[in-house]
């Protein structure tokens, strides 16, 4: 820690004398009560499990009804993402069931590719376990946590384990499996794990008992179902509530979306630690190779004008890259032209698929919706869609519905917490023509649809309800939701002029004839003449209200 | 699975044959993208700091300005954590140093009790590692994440490791580490480790070199520093800033606030999972020991009626105890009274240091403040303090100005996710004699001080940012916020009683002479009349006024 490098701390330790000492002589010494030793006995190892089980509010398990809503949605995302990814068209059953006043049971059953024996314990008894957080494409699910802590809440509040059944081939037999964490260790314990029959070709199906409380209404799990059953047009969903009303979603769309595909992290959204570790991690030859195979977008060309400006040779092996050659690598990227990250690792929904969507939920006189080219933020492509819906049986005096979805998953939670929220009210919709007061959501008949598609949603916490305030994020959310502003302004604009040339209208035809009439009295006319005053009238204000 | 007990499920894996396979057979058969097989391959684990890598902004990493003050709160609660518990006033000096235009050095030094040596790489080297997660008592720390996550952070931006310096004793050597994180393993990686010349006597020094930001205004550094010490009378604070301005804050309390005393979880407030895990990992002899022994306010009679109205001995070894016995035992501790947790786990502020603390900071015409009396959430005792101020130099059209504090660390970031914000926005501020637009804060000349204290403050992120939403703990916050505005009430009714007879007074002053000149020249009075009038008609309208 030496002055041996540019930028040394003028607050070196050998020279600055620390005071601290002699001001703590002068005080009262109270009597210790912790030591250094004492504490010392006291650190140990937080395992994530107890973690998240005493915070389980991070990961949406505040209070009852948020719970159920909770586990449904982990369960029904994971189902969604391994029918995608296995390219089948998703076919769900949803089935929540009460069995005393606070406890119920949630059932998600797929017809995915299933899970192979040896992973079950582990996806579903283990904190931070899983397939989708290394890997930069879009999906559901990212963090490995979802449908394990559902599990561990469940045993909390229930006692009970989770029970999953899964087949991966028509061949293959069903396996059932109890599972429950070990809190203390993070790790799975297994209870039962027995063949059994069942019908499927294949799938996972997945129960969790759980204190809950079930409501109708407004992130109810209703809302929610009929919310990913709109956002997942390809997915037919079957859903039984605990009052035993069956509601049966069929797929509007009979494909796949376009399949996401994965990514390498793009150099301009790489920091130095990361830059210096995925090179040292590097099975390639060289470094330059390295830069090639590590990064999207870095040809052999890219690689060498990068080599260049940083002064580096870069035929070293990667693992022996220094820190300090890192640093000049990492300014030598800022100073390179780079193509943006590919986006084939994105699926949009897309317009036509928002607007037949919002068609069928909401009705109103306008509809627009647009897809956002694809952007880019920390590295990570992402793109916006925006669906607007205008007029109808929206309510006119109220602040306008807004409907926020992530990589095809509704949130339901947390709304002013959201960039999605942040964007809406910082678009100034009375240019638009809507009111808006100051620091809130527009009033009007209105709702909007956003999503936002991209390879990590930064959330603002485990549980998925809001999107952090990045500000390329909300850049965009805020030039989608102009552009369907626009149209909407343009819609209203042409209404209201409909509108005031009809009351025009409507005044000629009402007040003219009474005009005839009074100057007929008045000036004696014949009623041939004041036929003709009336008609000269009509026309005169006509031509007056078409210019 | 089979169903042996009472509620067991009716859609019975065995039972209800599973239609799905059908349906599948049916579908277009596109080409399968993955399997159970190639998805297996993908799944593995992720380690809790890769997690927190990429979810930085979970930790208050999103930004370089947030980063900065994000890292010297991390360490500055350690520091008076650690002087608290070992009963040294704490002595802080903090200094950030700016190295080119976005590196910065944060350096936080205390004279605490120190670090043993051989705990120092995990303390600043691997996350959910910590003294605080297992006990219940306030203090600032709780997670053992933060400051090895602004290490991680340090790292990822700036490539440098940690450095610490940390001394037991007077007898004993200073120790000086470098220290980083291996983020795929969540283990610290040692990188110096050697005995340093320091004239502390005892105490700990932390630098951290990293991308950042610093910027003054709200939400500062310096905000946050100015915050903390007045927060923390007890604490005397030198902290030098970017631009070279070095800031004193001296402590104005000579004593430490009352020690917090740990205790044990309370019955009311544990689940199923849990009561099930206190009992079976209990050494106590048996189930009716371990309840008293495990549990604050069981005494052996409360430990006998729950055990007599749960029908079960509880003369058995804990660890034998089921899932079912545990079933019954939560029943029973449901039916019987038990007197509220012990409340010597809280160090509330106190009204007058926080009277003092508002006076020095706020210029105002009218203070308040309020501790509530101990209260409970989730088995957790907590307190709720409210300090208001009103008038002074405040603007009279803003929103108020609302300070929110958790365990004496002030709260910067997140507001409108704050359960203290919640509690604010739903006080009917107008019935008090503030504006309140529908859905905001109150408008008006006041600035608001709310703390909560607890054993376990339910944050809304690991960033420690913003109080959760339970209804018990925004119940509370309430309570004080409406004792202090009814205060703030009367005391503006009063002034207005008196403003309005000053008013009156003043209109009789400023009138009533002139009406005795108009009446002498109507009338034609005297000089002395026209004296006499005014005189008569003053005495009338004071009595009026009086009245």
């Amino acid at each position: 820690m030496k002055g041996t490098q540019q930028g040394t701390l003028e607050f070196d330790i050998a020279e600055t004398p620390v005071v601290v000492a002699e001001e703590a002589a002068v005080q009262p010494k109270p009597a210790r009560r912790a030591t250094a030793e004492s504490l010392a006995q006291k650190q140990r190892e937080i395992s994530v499990s107890e973690f998240f089980s005493k915070n389980r509010h991070l990961l949406g398990f505040d209070n009852p009804q948020k719970a159920l809503l909770t586990a449904v949605k982990e369960a029904v995302d994971n189902s969604l993402d391994a029918c995608e990814e296995a390219g089948i068209l998703p076919d769900l059953k949803i089935q929540i069931s009460q069995l005393s006043e606070t406890r119920f049971v949630m059932a998600v059953e797929d017809n995915g590719p299933g899970i192979m024996k040896q992973q079950i314990p582990k996806i579903f008894g283990k904190l931070l376990y899983g397939s989708k957080f290394h890997t930069m494409k879009q999906s559901r699910g990212q963090q490995g946590i979802g449908i394990s802590a559902a599990g561990m809440y469940g045993q909390l509040t229930s006692g009970k384990p989770t029970r999953i059944v899964s087949k991966t081939s028509k061949e293959a037999p069903a396996h059932y499996f109890e599972v429950q964490i070990d809190t203390a260790k993070n790790a799975p314990t297994v209870g039962k794990d027995q063949k059994v029959p069942w019908e499927a070709n294949h799938g996972t199906r997945v129960e969790i008992e759980m204190e809950a409380t079930y409501k109708k209404g407004r992130r109810s799990v209703d809302d929610y179902i009929e919310q990913t059953a709109l956002a997942n047009p390809h997915a037919s969903i079957r859903y039984t509530n605990p009052l035993g009303e069956e509601i049966v979603y069929q797929r509007s769309a009979g494909e796949l979306p376009v399949e996401p595909k994965e990514i390498k992290p793009h150099p301009h959204g790489v920091e130095l630690g990361m830059l210096h570790r995925i090179i040292v991690d590097s099975k390639a030859n060289s470094v330059r190779l390295a830069l090639q195979r590590e990064f999207s977008r870095v040809s052999d060309k890219v690689a060498g004008e990068i080599l260049k400006k940083s002064g580096f040779a870069g035929s070293t092996r990667p693992r022996h890259l220094t820190m300090a050659e890192a640093e000049s690598l990492m300014r030598a990227i800022q100073q390179v032209k780079i193509m943006a990250p590919p986006t084939a690792c994105l699926s949009p929904i897309g317009e036509d698929a928002i607007l037949n969507g919002m068609k069928a939920r909401i009705k109103a006189d306008f509809y627009t919706a647009t897809t956002r080219p694809p952007a880019v933020y920390r590295g990570h492509p992402f793109q916006v869609e925006v669906g607007l819906a205008y007029g109808g049986d929206m309510p006119a005096d109220e602040p306008i519905e807004l409907y926020r979805v992530a990589n095809r998953a509704p949130l339901q939670y947390q709304q002013s917490g959201c960039a999605i929220f942040r964007a809406t009210l910082t678009t100034d919709w009375r240019k638009y023509g809507l009111q808006q007061p100051k620091g809130s959501l527009p009033i009007g008949p209105a709702a909007l649809f956003v999503h936002m598609a991209s390879v990590w949603v930064p959330f603002t916490s485990e549980s998925k309800e809001a999107i952090a305030h990045y500000p390329e994020i909300i850049k965009e959310f805020k030039l989608g939701l102009q552009e369907c502003a626009r149209r909407m302004g343009s819609h209203l604009r042409h209404h209201r002029r409909e509108a005031d040339e009809l009351k025009k209208r409507s005044y000629i035809e009402k007040f003219i004839p009474h005009i005839g009439i009074a100057l007929k009295e008045i000036l004696s006319l014949s009623e041939k003449q004041k036929d003709e005053v009336v008609e000269v009238l009509s026309q005169t204000l006509e031509r007056t209200r078409a210019s």
